[in-house]
């Protein structure tokens, strides 16, 4: 099939004109501390001199394992799977569609698959740990137990992780190589935020790897800042996410989901941005977001309404 | 040899202990509008929605060719390598080290080399121009005979052109495929802006590839605010470059140079900052990059009582 790219949320040059459930950016918005410390950086001149590259010791220290940042979790993918060399991509579908882009850019081949350890002619798996649409989430053990398995067939595993804040779940890094984003986490898209966790590859490391301005306020932020902000989410999460799942339950059909986002089955609700999913193949599919309660409450109505 | 990885310039974590003169960002300052707009983006949230990307816009009014925008000329040079697919890079040498990371990290050989057309082993030449550290620029016209030459012995050409807007050169965009920074010209190196000119290879355009602060400066200043701003760099270097030039001449060995930063032979001065070059092999030599009259004049002085 061939893979349509679209992207959920909205642009800063977009208009909202309805609300928007398709950009699954953390629902509690970002922290209160980010928002002081990029005035703060912008006021201080910081994207008029070189990164110093210190978000990265703050992240370091919020995942516990060895962290390479970059202008996002498009840079850090587009290294991590060129340092690989893979000569065949394969991708379990649905998944992020970028993973296809890469491969176009890079001028090796993929292939779509239901279960990775079907692609008998790939060497590089590149998936979503959780998934990205279908927010379901696969145990570290259950990850290092695929790559494992794909080592045995030649194969590398990459694996995403830019939803996995939004579950309890535990990286699969060092021993997996991990990309990631923090601009979901954070709800700052717009800052370019992502990492390559492990080992980095010989010459992951580029000289200027993040915007002054991000590097400034993850910097000041700090790990506890950070963990407070992934802990305030999660009890939202928990509290929020059945609730909304539930009603929809009542009226259509949501597939089970481990973060703040599901995909339901059916027609698209009107009135409400959603992301189609026709673009991966789905038909009659749409992922949605959940938002504060009083726009989940527009949602549960719009689609019930359907 | 081995490629020493060393930065001109300071992070906004550094404080400046001496003149710094290291350092080859626009020795004029940023254009004023960059530092309102940057402000604005950040007072109007747009860090926390997605780019819009209309800094390509305006940067292909400047350039008058085709634009892919990148978070800083690093992203650019990764992707447009990796899409070239290169076994073995050449490098003249001495040019930007970068080069050389890029080669590790896609795990490719390189060669560093006096002529490019001496390579008979490579099938990938990457050079900057002007040349960075040396400072002079190759014609357009020579570029492209030697993109043709290059052609003829199954090797392609690539351009770093970082540094061309400190010069009255013309581009070998869109005839031969170039990287540049932007950051250099803007005197914003933390801002992270860079581009790919020409007609982008498949899957080079990423969904979100510059920041939104960076993306709104840009459109806010657009190609006229740009363009101005190179005018006046170009009437102060025109009238400074010389003048320091000339009187270290009497006193040290500079080498000739098109734009605002030289090398100069013999030992390092002290109490201010150069970039060494024993980096690139080249012992009793540095590059010194021109700033304000004022700290041009300790400068002169700093070489001129070595």
């Amino acid at each position: 099939m061939a893979v349509v790219f679209y992207h959920g949320g909205t642009s800063w040059a977009e208009e909202g004109v309805m609300p928007d459930f398709s950009d699954n950016s953390n629902p509690i918005g970002p922290p209160e501390g980010l928002i002081y410390y990029v005035r703060e950086a912008v006021e201080r001149g910081v994207y008029l001199r070189f990164p110093a590259n210190l978000a990265e010791e703050v992240l370091r220290e919020y995942e516990g394992v060895e962290v390479t940042v970059f202008n996002g979790a498009t840079e850090a993918l587009l290294a991590a799977i060129a340092a690989l060399k893979p000569r065949r991509i394969v991708i379990p579908w649905p998944n992020y569609a970028d993973y296809v882009r890469v491969a176009q850019l890079l001028g090796v081949g993929y292939v779509l698959v239901e279960d990775p350890l079907q692609a008998a002619s790939g060497d590089l798996v590149v998936m979503s740990n959780p998934n990205n649409p279908l927010g379901r989430y696969v145990r570290r053990d259950e990850v290092l137990d695929l790559a494992r398995r794909l080592k045995a067939r030649g194969a590398a595993l990459l694996v995403d992780e830019s939803f996995i804040d939004f579950t309890r779940g535990e990286s699969a890094a060092p021993d997996v190589p991990v990309v990631k984003s923090y601009g979901k986490l954070l709800a700052a898209p717009g800052l370019r935020v992502g990492a390559y966790l492990g080992d980095p590859p010989p010459g992951l490391k580029a000289p200027w790897r993040l915007n002054s301005i991000a590097d400034y306020a993850i910097y000041h932020l700090g790990a506890s800042g950070i963990k407070k902000h992934r802990e305030r989410t999660l009890a939202y999460i928990a509290e929020e996410l059945p609730r909304v799942w539930q009603k929809v339950a009542k009226c259509a059909s949501p597939l089970p989901t481990d973060v703040h986002f599901f995909v339901v089955k059916g027609r698209e609700p009107k009135g409400v941005k959603v992301r189609p999913l026709w673009t991966h193949g789905l038909a009659d599919a749409y992922r949605v977001s959940i938002k504060t309660p009083e726009l989940n409450d527009v949602l549960i109505k719009a689609i019930c309404s359907a």
